[in-house]
């Protein structure tokens, strides 16, 4: 591992979102990090905490055009945009030795062509895809500390994927059983202007959404083909909860082997352990969103109900945290040689 | 059927929680039915109206001590009441000629021996068991019709088996495969004063819970094998959701076909036609537990991700009143003849 | 009071929104009106229940290019629009003898000049002022019985007005001691995709807007004046509710004699008594929005704190119904010689 | 001031409700407090992360049974109780040389027969109730930093008496036109079980509570006594907000001379310079409780409508950080010498 860098110049593309007004604030309480670049095309010139007047007298800084020239001038740009945009500037960004983090969907899928059926476009520069690290450390560690490109994994993706990982490294389940049931507060809508996320149409109220196919879809199942070795037939339906942030993942898996009286509490345990941010919960408990709030954790119960071939794995995780920008904070403390828990250390906002 | 009757009296015992309000609601504005005798032994002497004050100028009546000659003397009782209260008093209201209809679970499962272990006591008249019809119109329109003693279903078996129906009584799918995963709101709990249900734990939130086994998972599989005629081995896993009213109950089942090509969006609409309470959506659709706020109906979407072998049916209810009360309701007017959407025709309140 | 009209034909301007889909659902559930035409400029060919899915099965009818003539078919005519589109249509349609409510407002104050300064246009029929009946029957019954033309109030003047009218018609309160602390559900904001309205802006926050001057101030003067005879020197504060609907209205007024011994509590209740919509709660209540969710009652209650010379006084309405939809039926129902309750009739959704 | 002391043993009594949890995580987070003593009559035994799952890995000790003799080796104690509970146990840990922090209302208010009209029993120490310190340090730092004993103030009184201050210190005000119109989250109301804070009742309401008296009012009552010299006529009128976290006051205060052309922007401003807790917004703002989520900051806006006599303060509070728990941390910092904003210095979590 290369020497620990602190005084890091960080860069932030795009950071208008929810995603980027908690990559601003996780950047504004780190010890070895400064924002030193925010872009918004539409917000040039206006005040950062005149936007998020949540960050007032914590980050005193103007939204500029974003413009390569002056982020490269950063030791690492992280990219909240649509996707589209970070593949754009990121060669150059590359090019000028600046490492990269991008939040959005460009570089997460190996395979271009996949990427382009499920984005509707082009990729620009599909040569980057091998290069780019998945930002899933848990899983991907070693590949993420060498990488000047980080594909920063999608919320629905961490929470399913670190879910599904012990039992698919152990090789236990039918591959073709995989279903995974997920619900995310509304926050990873991101900050759009749309009806759909209106307070009036959200509250007291729920659906799935996508139920015939979504993006994460084959984004998840890349990473359980990683940690399997296999390919699997994914069922993965996404539900809108009336609620800000979380996600819940409930996951369902077949037993290979129906009688099989594997310690199932176990295998979890000793996967995850050693991970900071990964709490194996005791037998029998039920992970809550709520208790993640606003920290980089993911936890996780296992259950085998009246003890079937049916597994069930509930996995909770904040979506703008582990989801999105505390991962990407994570993958920066990994690629700059710092503890991987620095500046992700405050406790759980709760209630 | 007999000839309908108007102006029935109607008893509630123990409507003091929300289903109980939101019968004592739906009977206040029923064309052919009068609260007559409402009761709880906790507020005996208080107005209805102190203790719901939505219901005032509605509904000018004292809650009494729950009394067997008083409520003798109402053409039908209502039991809104835990576990247990139900089978005291219905044999001997039964006996004065008096039809019941139990919201509770006292009469839901057939076998007294299955129903005692998951509810934890005796059942006091398993010879009821037979004669009691299980409160679900759309699959026991028959039964209903002539019993004197109904079992009104709980939510979560309402939407998921009407959800199941079309499917399992097509014999379409592999028995074992059937996973639902439910949703509720939070009312679906009751008006208990438990630390779990405040708002500060729901609101902003969201977990599964009783992951390894439910009460209403033996109660839907009955259901189901009544469907069928076969057993299945149903995994049923629910969920609490910061919301007061609705569930949603998304269903996974895998076709024993999976070249299959039968039209299931036809399935679903031919076997619900003609009923009023049941909305098969269009294909592609998500229904939302807002579009049924406050009214009887059930709306359901089927689809079939990538057209493989597994199908996703999504159904939403509106957990007090398909889910409970309007049910009730239902029955009612069943039992005494009438229309069967009598009092129940209002539009739901959106959003 | 001329002859009750029943089959009247409605239509509806611009009901894409809350107060409009709300429009829908109480015509819709109305004895004796039906929905003959809904127009939407921008969704012009799609049926109202595809936009609206809690109207499928109520509401039979795609949205058409408002157009005068087709209008003009009609019975009466509700536009639920941004202020400008009422005064544009309506000429042309009282000229065709048709009637005309106006949710938005257009017509609501009298004095031209002043509407131009809070509304930042010209007004293009100010003669048609004089002839629109202030739509808050409580008030105004008789001109509104009278009226072609019905300007309905909006949601924070009606539950202030209902408010202050008592202590005001009795003269008893310092003019210039007036304040209203309002407090709205977001729908009262409209369905415009605004990034202020998202529900992660508006859940779990709260916080006062427009505390300089807004536009339902003028309003509420205007209406205070008509029942005291004197002019108001009225503060009034409105703030946005983490909730869909429901106003709560606190109101602070001054005793002009601090030793009063009058019994506000009497003079509440006979001030409304006989109205069937305004509940005067007991001495001490509270009136909660949820108690009115769905229905057209304003709930009120007063106290005087310490028996001092202040007099604070609670209002609470359902700001879609009693401060725009229901208020606009009770206003039509009025207008046609029916029974003013007629389709206002059913019980709030609670909880 | 005397030498900072790091490595503070802190004690917690009572840490079972919301305000107890977030004062282990404020605690937990500090760089130089430890807890050592976690105390809970009901909950003895059991583990603080099992009864809040949010602490898993952050905190790990069992609630024991109340000791004095166990808390007299804490250098500090917090009381996070029932009013009552403090008073008693308090004089012992003076005499042991501990510092109390009470979270409760037992040392608020001044003179003992006031307390005990409000609080309805005896004080059991009136002779501490000189020496403890009201620990509100924008107002009284100096009082804090001497003190042994602090009465942590309300989360209502917070919020008020800082936005009412500068108007107060200045003279300004007619001393009876102050009117305190203030919205609290749920979690004010604590953790107890009561049916009036479940889900279903807070969610999609609102409603004033205790319009008639509230055991805060003699508490600001006091404060702004302190502020000004003089003697205050406050109404004060609480109200419950569908939310968790969050206090609004909007205060109102008519200006003696109402010609006056005072800048009270700049009062404002002037007024709060260095207070790093305080931020007052720019002329025009309305702050939202949402910015102050999580963190011990007051954002206080002042409007002066249609430049008339009155003065509209809003001012704004997490009600469980500077409303109770981050106040209490600050309280012990000035006490230990440590630098006031130890322990408090992360960015807001929103949204």
């Amino acid at each position: 591992m290369s020497q620990p860098q602190t005084n890091i110049k960080a860069g932030v593309v795009g950071a208008t979102g929810y995603a980027g007004a908690e990559l601003l604030r996780l950047l504004a309480d780190h010890p070895d990090a400064d924002v030193q670049e925010v872009t918004s095309r539409g917000n040039a010139g206006t005040r950062v905490s005149d936007l998020f007047p949540s960050l007032r007298g914590r980050l005193d800084l103007e939204f500029t055009v974003p413009d390569v020239s002056r982020l490269s001038a950063c030791d690492v740009v992280f990219f909240s945009t649509p996707h589209g945009v970070a593949m754009a500037m990121t060669p150059a960004l590359l090019e000028a030795g600046v490492k990269v983090i991008d939040l959005s969907a460009d570089f997460r899928i190996k395979d271009a062509t996949l990427w382009s059926q499920w984005y509707g476009m082009e990729h620009s520069c599909p040569e980057l895809l091998e290069k780019a690290a998945y930002g899933l450390p848990e899983l991907y560690r070693e590949q993420i500390a060498d990488a000047c490109l980080i594909a920063n994994p999608g919320c629905y993706p961490t929470a399913t994927s670190l879910g599904f990982a012990p039992l698919l490294k152990a090789g236990l389940v039918d591959v073709d059983s995989l279903i995974a049931d997920a619900k995310s507060g509304v926050s990873g809508a991101g900050r759009g202007a749309n009806v759909g996320t209106l307070y009036a149409e959200v509250a007291e109220d729920f659906h799935a959404y996508a139920a015939s196919g979504h993006r994460h879809q084959p984004e998840i199942a890349q990473t359980l083909s990683y940690i399997s070795g296999k390919q699997h037939g994914l069922t993965f339906v996404p539900h809108l909860l009336p609620m800000i942030r979380g996600i819940e993942a409930t996951l369902y898996a077949d037993l290979l082997d129906e009688k099989s009286d594997i310690d199932l509490q176990k295998l979890y345990e000793d996967y995850f352990a050693g991970e900071t941010f990964v709490d194996v919960m005791p037998a029998g408990a039920h992970p809550a969103t709520g208790t993640v709030r606003g920290v980089n954790h993911c936890r996780i119960a296992v259950h085998r109900p009246q003890g079937g071939k049916r597994v069930v794995i509930l996995s909770v995780i904040d979506n703008l945290i582990k989801g999105a920008s505390g991962q990407a904070i994570q993958n920066m403390n990994l690629m700059f040689g710092l503890v991987e828990t620095t500046g992700l250390g405050v406790a759980p906002v709760w209630p």
